[in-house]
């Protein structure tokens, strides 16, 4: 039997890579999902194909949506400015429906390959501003899956698997040394140069800062300036 | 107060064109969406325009997004033929996670806009091979969305509005008609030509064509040949 296939979501960042290296170190065939949405953080793509290929995806595609269009988010929007300093409550760069756009994306593409898991590298703990990283977010959107396909229709079980859902940023980061990432390949940062260099002062690149020191490792982090 | 928001999913046939009159008799301030997903029948976005524009949306959007290259489709993969005949189950002219992606990004436009309802052309008598059109889909994902956004966690709910899916082909042309809909400005055949004239032989032609012979009223579809 072939090992079964799965759908990985992969942003370029630090903990989609983990989630794939994962994903790798279970067995999975992984097919690696990326998204063009008008970010400002267009580096990230370029990280997305680098650690897909070093961490032995079958395939890597980035498929593009018109989501920068509807405005909204700081990540999206070049009106608004990303925040240098901590915020409370729903942060700025929050994309509105991110995560649901991209679960349904990855579950069509899911059901052409046969793949019956998605994997995804949302966290609860340090981007508890994001709704849409909940754990019974999580849970609704897999019993959507269930209803929406073809393959739920004839009994199969389609998964939403989040490794990372409860681990602290330094634990995303000691799990994915300990799986073969190199995260010098990845780009965290929300406002990266075309090089993919970090501004170091975004809530995104202090946070991955943060996760390093507490993890008691160096930080491979290409900072510009 | 202004009248309430609301975003609806337009195709440019002839259900979704009775949704957009419906909401707009229900005193809805309408945002059409549609998508550009890499389908044959690409006249339908030329006729979405249309009726939106007919039917006074406040504005309509297209957005693009690369699910064609899933494949898996009659509807957007070249190498599979649009059935002429009737099908048993789901048919090949199913679009993998068709209906949850366009939610999905309904969604999106729809937080940013401050709509709180979307519209939904589904329906569960005609179109009842599509496991994405049925009523526990809808509220499903009518769940998904109130855990997935800002507005969610803020207390505030979102509707998904699906006034069609109880009603036959019949029912949803005399609902059309009596809400100002001319169905020639509507495409529903999945082959359609670029002038939007119908083949009168796929699945959706039949059942359009039915539709207007159970309705007692006269088609005024334009077919070709």
């Amino acid at each position: 039997m072939s090992a079964p296939k799965a759908v990985v979501l992969l942003s370029g960042g630090l903990d989609s890579a983990t989630v794939l290296a994962l994903a790798r170190a279970a067995g999975r065939n992984c097919y690696a999902l990326s998204f063009d949405y008008g970010q400002r953080h267009r580096a990230e793509l370029d990280a997305a194909a680098r650690v897909a290929a070093e961490l032995g995806a079958v395939e890597h595609r980035v498929v593009s949506i018109g989501l920068g269009g509807f405005g909204g988010s700081a990540l999206t929007d070049a009106t608004i400015p990303v925040p240098e300093s901590g915020t409370t409550g729903i942060p700025v760069t929050y994309v509105p429906a991110r995560n649901t756009v991209f679960l349904a994306l990855a579950l069509g593409w899911a059901e052409v390959l046969g793949a019956r898991e998605i994997h995804i590298g949302v966290n609860a703990i340090d981007y508890s501003g994001y709704p849409d990283c909940r754990p019974e977010f999580i849970e609704a959107f897999e019993h959507v899956a269930n209803l929406a396909t073809k393959a739920g229709v004839e009994g199969e079980r389609f998964r939403i698997v989040a490794p990372l859902i409860e681990l602290s940023k330094a634990g995303i980061i000691q799990a994915g040394l300990a799986h073969g990432v190199d995260f010098s390949w990845t780009v965290s940062c929300y406002q990266a140069d075309a090089d993919g260099r970090a501004c170091g002062v975004c809530d995104s690149c202090r946070l991955r800062r943060e996760g390093f020191t507490q993890a008691g490792v160096l930080d491979p982090t290409r900072y510009r300036g």
